[in-house]
């Protein structure tokens, strides 16, 4: 196809100063956040263009060759001296949970915007932490970001619109589920996923945690409480490099370590507009690749969402008429959809890989325009307490559990 | 289309005595009983074919106008009557849970097969009494089978087939929603259904325990516990004739009546066999009509099913090779289906009212043969004391609790 | 469930005389038909409630089997015997299509109604002939039907109703594929249906005249002419019986006749409104079981349905707002849906036989209030016309070739 | 997500001189191009990393404006200078249909590899010249591509593979569709793409092509003839700018121009290994945004795509026993699917932008390997011969016309 409709010009002004970035971490997020810095500014305006300056690892060779891959300058083997950089204005955190609150505490001390990956932390302690900080930051300009990329979905955050116009009415039920089956093979081997130290909690956080953001932000309300179960269904899985020619599945006879978080979870939930929530979240949905589904039915209308079809939207309105009622199926990728007027045509959809281009597009446009970031670190907190009510719950016979608003300490 | 294939005969012989049954009601299960008890010998082999010799309803000229339509030559005003007549051999009872127990006490202690519709009663206790009833009957050849009538969906019995081959493997997930939405205008008027004296429940009883009878008939493990939550979210309606112009939705101002039932219910379980389960009925979710959905999943396959295409299995072969892997939407109308060998050609769909002809065939063959009742009146118990655990941990903040396996009094 | 709504009375009087029907043919349609004269009756209102008084064949034995178990008293060996009865007000004609004209004209000429299978005939002259007798008979009151079942699809009623609505504005687009594939194996053994002198055509006759008669009822426009292609990709297969074992596929060795109608035909037409058209029918295309499509688009909207989801209707409505736009999933078994009041509650679907009780509905009603029957034998000999045409452009390079409107001879 | 695993290196060495790229046109397809030129070593091993050296447009301001927001360091006015260049080693070509055999032929005669969009030309005769041209350059190591870009979705390369591997067995049946509706809007404006002169064809073309060529490329079979029908719904339009307000649709009153092309075209098709296909292209499918579906039904299996679900291929395997056969929806995200390797997990899927990365992936493989690059002018030359065919049967009553093998003149 060739075109010769003029694309609208983004740039304004070259004489802003760029935005420089320092990414910590170059594993998935830490690619897929690259990609995103340098590719923003040509689909989305931009008065100051961000430019990733620094890559951070704590192997210089491999840092160095993702560096040269990705197209970044510089490497630094240590956090702490990117924090330190006079040319850095972001730090982007893309490492495990675990490291998530030294970094971002540092980064906020010395007065760099932070963009971190979800979760936000491995505790709510930590968690809190952060948010203290942030919002002491917040009063000299300094924002704070948590990167729950599915909100830039077109197809949710059009959830989210129409939730925000009024077209579902009253919400009374919210239903997510979010599918994986990577672990359903039980000789898969072990990875640190599946180490609570280093990762937390096992699918409730890694994915659960999506589902949680996602329904409260497109509800527009609050989980009050939950009761919970969790599960592991494999407590123990053959060691990397025990045995020779692993691949998908681990030989037999390799050793084997315990798996220390849970495989699945589920719980129900009450929101504070009212909603009644079931959740699951679980990695041994066979057949369910990355079934991330969202469904919230209101008095006057339901969207419905699952991101194995990612650019399309399920939307009932009850308005009308009753002989032509159902699920409509919106295809979103139109000019007046979410993000989608940035890119192509109508009817050639997004990837994963654009969710970020968005995030950027958002962060950059919230520092321009000195407004609220969405979510912030105070949002992720309250993620983070929900998550810790569900474990507290499923640890006390499922009893109903309160989800905290402040700090316990 | 014109066909010259021979359909295969199917009535062995007119010596054989038909089997005499009696309907008690005659509103939307009574109609569709007797449907299927006459169309069943024209497509299952049976020896002993059916006739429904009488129907029973309490007001005479409407139990007439209806047997009229329905070609029965006689009526009754009083179950008990049908119960002691000779020419009966089968109580068919269609009518509210709360005249079951009742009604089947008295046909077993005449001597009389019965088919109760579900749910069996409405109390546990009364399920126990029943129970024992039938069991004592059954050494005198009496049987009785309770009227889960979605067991009879071909997909379903599919389902269950792929689960008992094995080519599931060891069952993790189980996942069942049951989603309606025609109680989702608030100003819709109030009914029996919502009436806790009549219905024993709402949405747990009336369609949630379609849930639980699929889930683990077709899983093969029963529920062990289960932590709930229960919810109405309309709690007064409009009274039916309080007000003009009642049609879907009741003029303001109707004078208003409690709902003493849950509108809504959802609750994760535990099953015996180590899968987990996540549950959730409702009358709520606008825009799904009769989504009564099952998935199960497995270490080597999953199934999924929705009734909103009745006559479809969704499967996932876990062994399949890794490039061609997906779940496999099956037309389950072919020729070694469960049921379909009996209708029309490939492809060529059943409707809900085939449902029950696949129950009386199952019932005569049963009958005919001598062989144990699917689902007989334990299985429907052990159906009622899941929905009783349900009520009970709803009633106490979700906590988890055990199904009971014994009689408790 | 159970339920104490009460069900409509529908029949009104005993007082009537019933209308006697005899059926030709006992093999698959035959069974269709009589299983929905006696269903009909019990679902839908009737002052003269239909009676099947004689079933025809031309087995003795085979045939006696099959009344017994339809039911049904009386048989014949000849039809001619049934067209002379006095106690037969219908004849409805079962047979393969090339008995069709002589049945029907007989049967007219006897003052008997007719439904007749479709095809109406084999070619268009015995076509035009019939439709010229029934003319002549609709002057005294006699009336002819040809038994396109599927119109009776609630979905494509539906769809049919939003056209003339005009919720679709000005149609463009007519596509329609008829898909199987049970011919896909090339040692499937030879039958009736693939012997032109029987069958008329293959694939063209057999489904795609199915199509036609619905694109064109639907559309509300008639064809006008076509450029088509016809195919055949097995020319000889196994003869039934000449080899041991015989299943889906023949054994090796097994003596082959030949093939002499057509495996599959596509064609391009124009309509009489102005749209155009893409039609496909075929035996080959391997998973398709009976997928019966049809989608038109008009400038204000569009409409898609397939019968292997034959309860849903999708519909595009152009007039929603641009952001909220996409095709309906419609539950077709509303209230407010062509037939369905008279079955289930809403989401609880019909299958293929149910179809047959809604032709006997409308022709009953039809002869009930003396209204033009449709489809009528007119009606079918436009489809004829169609099919020949066809015929004469594939024989012709494709070259577009007009459908004739008056008799050739 | 935060991920550990390390992501392979791609790149080789910084030893190589870099592959220096020319992009005329900057407008819809010029963009998409740069990203994926900048976008694709990042994610694909290169040994030669691409750069885009220049931009070439005729207005300096806005291809100043494009340069700078694309990070483009240099521009030209005039596509000549671009080609005689010598930091430019590839010309991409992203204007209308009417330049490309200029410039190609320009930039073939000057060493340069050619990477077009498609359509190739306008004319077959162009598209000869140019396939004569690149023939003769390829014997000096000079490479020429055409963009058909959907080959490049890792879903319909998975069919391709499919195919490939026998799993399809026989092919039998083409169906291909290529539906849109941007034009269904009667008053929608006049553009370029509705002028012969410059477009060549209207939905023929544009997008008729991209079935064309896919049928071909994952059947493995050529077209060798074709009957058509074409047609104008809409032949004058308002012209762009006649009339205040200008939107989806154009003021009242606005002064029309005529529409030169067609806005739909179907053919029935025969394929040179005996499959026979039904292919339809329109931009008036209201409703269907960009549905680009292709269908495969071959003796062993089938396949089915829509763009519309770009990360899905639809599989039935024959061979499946039969009572689990079904069409299979496979994501095509995994490692073992094409292109998916090198992007993100299972589940996560691409979109319309990442087609064009794969592009560069596989142009720069062919240079760096000196290998055929796919598709060639000559497949592009054959798809035009294609079209032309179409083109000439429509114009002749749609008799059927044999596909050109050889130039003609």
């Amino acid at each position: 196809m060739t075109e010769s409709t003029e694309v609208q010009p983004s740039s304004t002004g070259a004489e802003s100063a760029p935005l420089r970035v320092a990414i910590i971490g170059h594993a998935f997020m830490g690619v897929a956040h690259a990609h995103a810095w340098r590719t923003a500014p040509r689909f989305f305006p931009m008065a100051r263009a961000p430019q990733v300056t620094v890559l951070v690892g704590r192997d210089e060779v491999r840092t160095r060759a993702a560096a040269d891959r990705l197209e970044i300058d510089q490497i630094e083997t240590d956090w702490r001296r990117a924090v330190e950089r006079d040319d850095v204005d972001v730090i982007d955190i893309c490492t495990p949970g675990d490291t998530h609150a030294e970094i971002a505490l540092a980064a906020l001390a010395a007065g760099k915007h932070v963009l971190c990956e979800k979760p936000l932390a491995n505790s709510v302690a930590e968690a809190e932490a952060m948010t203290a900080a942030a919002e002491k930051a917040a009063t000299e300009g300094v924002r704070s970001f948590c990167g729950f990329s599915y909100r830039r979905t077109p197809a949710l955050a059009l959830a989210k619109r129409f939730v925000d116009e009024g077209r579902l009415g009253e919400i009374r039920h919210v239903r997510a589920q979010y599918l994986q089956d990577w672990l359903s093979d039980a000789d898969a081997p072990l990875n640190w996923r599946l180490d609570r130290e280093k990762a937390g909690s096992g699918a409730l956080g890694d994915i659960g945690a999506h589902s949680v953001d996602a329904a409260q932000w497109v509800s527009g309300q609050l989980i009050d409480g939950v009761s919970a179960m969790m599960h592991t269904f494999v407590d123990s899985r053959p060691l990397a490099g025990t045995a020779e020619g692993l691949g998908g599945s681990a030989a037999a006879g390799a050793e084997r370590g315990p798996v220390t978080v849970d495989d699945a979870a589920a719980f129900t939930a009450r929101f504070s507009g009212g909603a009644i929530g079931v959740f699951e979240a679980t990695r041994f949905a066979l057949g369910r690749r990355n079934a991330n589904r969202l469904e919230i039915n209101g008095s006057a209308g339901s969207v419905a969402f699952d991101f194995e079809q990612m650019n399309q939207l399920e939307y009932f309105d009850g308005r009308d008429d009753q002989a032509a009622q159902g699920f409509r199926t919106i295809q979103v990728t139109d000019a007046v959809h979410p993000y989608t007027d940035h890119w192509w045509p109508v009817g050639h959809g997004l990837g994963y890989g654009d969710l970020f281009v968005h995030q950027v597009a958002d962060v950059v446009a919230a520092l321009e325009t000195d407004t609220a970031p969405r979510p912030d670190f105070g949002e992720a907190l309250q993620v983070q307490r929900v998550l810790h009510a569900v474990e507290s719950s499923a640890a006390e016979s499922s009893r109903y559990t309160t989800v905290a608003r402040t700090a316990q300490a």
